[in-house]
């Protein structure tokens, strides 16, 4: 068997037996940027923001996609997503700063977090952020004070909880609001949030914000939270009068990371949550309102490969063959936090046939340092390249210095070309903030030898 | 009830009710210096130091107790670690970079890891590094290569697999050898290992080193290991006349992070263990190895304290009140990692009875980014300062950027005087690796308001 046989993938390789991205010989990539490496594929990034769009251009008049920065963010990734149409969401002063520094329009940018500070909302404030995700009564009332203050008239979406819990393959919905995120429906919270943003001239309430959960693959959590939403946004339309201008369902939407998580193609669970909101609210007679969805994995999720090298390779008969890579949890925390499983290849030997099984550690000095189990692989050397598939999201942005490892590069490769677009971290990086008190130091300063 | 006495701690209490640390009013600190902020207390960190020292001094001639940097590794702890004569364990060029620029003399440094680069391992044999601990038989023929190639002449241990293996409060000895860590005993590896390097000109061998686990409370693990490595000491010196200079017992004691985790008097254990040792090997007529302990987490763990500030509460009647920190899984991974049980307590209102029960969460977008459950509090206001103990350890080592949130910064503490020593991270750094294509930038440059 081979890799693309196992995996069920369509890998390109070229006439060299190598695995090829964007066009780009991936051993080539890892001569010339080192490894570990983080190769984005543009084109599969274009495509995931297209899909989405696509999909509900048939079904639904005005809709938004927004792509959830917290996967995946960097300047170049801010211009890709602006140039395929999509909005931002970002969810710290951080990654406003990231967006703004890459030039991204802040009327088209979306600011969430539970626990936002004062200083980051007037940051938001003072740049024109587009929208302010309200997550609780108590910010509200802060953003009330800033808004006074900055003398600016921020627009805002309450996020709300639908009661909506989804977890991966299935559903539930229950009375159960125990979450750090948003403000309860059925305890009151909501509502009375609603008439304290109305009341108020220093904010322009747009409408409303869900998000419940990730790694979703069904649609049916969606369509159900689009019933709760709904009926909220009547009850409060008879109440109050407000008609909302914008219904953001959030994200969440699942990857494959292996072939026992197949998705349904996610065109089609896109358009019919756009078919279901537009049929409910016409239902209602509600006059439709921005819908917006917020993907992150689903869009950089599947453009991401990590290549490894391979080092050690510890054969324990009857046991296992464990095969060291030159990176880990460092760069991949979601094996040791989520239990995530992974598939890979060898890059440098495509056309091999798998006859070994291994696993791949990485080289922290930790026991949970693991990386995949049991992968089928052709048959393993030193200096051999990993290819470790589907890492776009939450690797990079979720990645330490632990064990003081610098972090990897990023090349974002297309039709052949490879652009460098996050350099490696230097040693001398890991200890730029590093402050040596004179009574501290153990003999006169001198150049460690590095290389 | 009282935070002192519900945890059980000794808390320094000053007279406006606030906690203080190193003499240090945490409150002060928290002004001075912004949080989230981790607190080091450098008499706890020299005390933990002598703690080992003074608890072998008695019981064994010849020791060592090194520091593993892996915990928690700054220029200043190096420093710190240095003057109470601690060696200093280093597991990447990162973290040898990190001591060497301390001035860390290198010949006081052991170089451990399950898969060095070649890269790494030059740098450690051009900057003399003390002892490489070499893990594979791999290692080992790349270590004589670069011997050879750079002509020196490296001074090894053998990370052994004893077959123990420590859980926490117990242990097992098994024939298992099933870790991506060191050579195994009884599959004659070691042995192999062992007539390689002592055939070598290239190398010295110095000794053997086992590594068991971490969090561990009990000296019967420690027993079982010492009773497998000099049994195998033994045996190579029947076989071969070798007799080993250093013994390595590695580290692996536990702290109580909370007070279901107390452990016997970390001083108990350390002689405990010393005295065995040094009866094992008079049994057998061993001449006295220099004993080497290489404790991390019980040194620096409960030297350190986070400190937040307290940010949105929402009490969600009958089922919990969810209290948001500035931090959270970024600076403590720990918790969602191994779910991992911390204390905490609201510093500036040290002397006030704690009447409420919360569930501290952190401000990052991801559900799991909760950092305690169900702590008994003093009733919190936005703007409070919680404390969190004992986060010295696997901390600021293991932080991240996720979420585009900035690391804290780090101050030392003592005698009233805090110096700082870890700046915070700026927004600028976080950027500082982005390269952006020009073809992707949005619009032209404009700095963005941070402030």
């Amino acid at each position: 068997m081979l890799a693309s046989e196992v995996f069920e993938r369509d890998f390109t390789i070229n006439s060299s037996g190598h695995l090829e991205i964007g066009g780009c010989d991936v051993v080539e990539l890892a001569r010339v940027f080192g490894t570990p490496l983080y190769i984005l594929d543009e084109e599969k990034i274009r495509g995931n923001c297209r899909t989405y769009r696509e999909a509900l251009k048939g079904v639904y008049p005005n809709f938004e996609v927004v792509y959830a920065g917290k996967a995946f963010l960097t300047q170049a990734v801010c211009g890709l997503v602006y140039q395929e149409g999509l909005g931002l969401d970002v969810v710290s002063g951080g990654e406003l700063y990231t967006a703004l520094q890459a030039g991204f329009p802040a009327e088209r940018i979306n600011f969430h977090g539970n626990n936002k500070s004062r200083a980051e909302l007037m940051m938001a404030l003072k740049n024109g952020v587009g929208r302010i995700m309200v997550d609780s009564l108590m910010e509200l009332e802060t953003l009330i004070q800033l808004a006074m203050e900055t003398r600016t008239q921020p627009q805002i979406m309450l996020r709300l909880k639908p009661g909506v819990v989804a977890h991966t393959h299935t559903y539930a919905q229950t009375g159960q609001e125990d979450s750090k995120f948003g403000m309860g429906i059925n305890d009151g919270v909501a509502m009375k949030a609603v008439k304290i943003a109305l009341a108020s001239p220093h904010l322009k309430l747009l409408g409303f914000h869900s998000h419940i959960g990730s790694q979703i693959f069904e649609v049916a959590p969606f369509k159900a939270t689009v019933d709760v939403l709904t009926a909220f946004m009547a009850e409060i339309r008879t109440q109050t009068g407000f008609v909302a201008q914008v219904l953001d369902l959030g994200g969440g939407f699942g990857i494959g990371h292996n072939k026992q998580e197949k998705p349904r193609a996610l065109r089609e669970i896109v358009a019919e949550i756009g078919r279901y909101a537009r049929e409910r609210l016409t239902a209602l007679q509600y006059p439709l309102p921005q819908l917006v969805l917020e993907p992150g994995r689903s869009i950089i999720g599947p453009a991401g490969t990590t290549i490894y090298t391979v080092g050690n390779i510890k054969r324990i008969p009857g046991i296992r063959t464990y095969l060291a890579v030159d990176g880990g949890m460092t760069d991949n925390p979601r094996v040791a936090l989520y239990q995530a499983v992974y598939e890979g290849a060898l890059a440098n030997k495509m056309n091999a046939p798998l006859t070994e099984v291994v696993t791949v550690t990485g080289k922290c000095c930790e026991s949970g340092d693991m990386l995949i189990w049991d992968l089928p692989l052709a048959v393993p050397e030193p200096g051999d390249l990993l290819a470790v598939f589907d890492t776009g999201a939450y690797n990079y942005s979720m990645a330490s210095n632990y064990n003081r490892l610098p972090r990897p590069a990023v090349v974002l490769v297309r039709a052949g070309e490879a652009e460098l677009i996050v350099r490696r971290e230097t040693y001398e990086q890991l200890v730029q903030n590093d402050l040596m008190p004179e009574r501290l130091r153990v003999k006169p300063e001198a150049e460690p030898i590095a290389k």
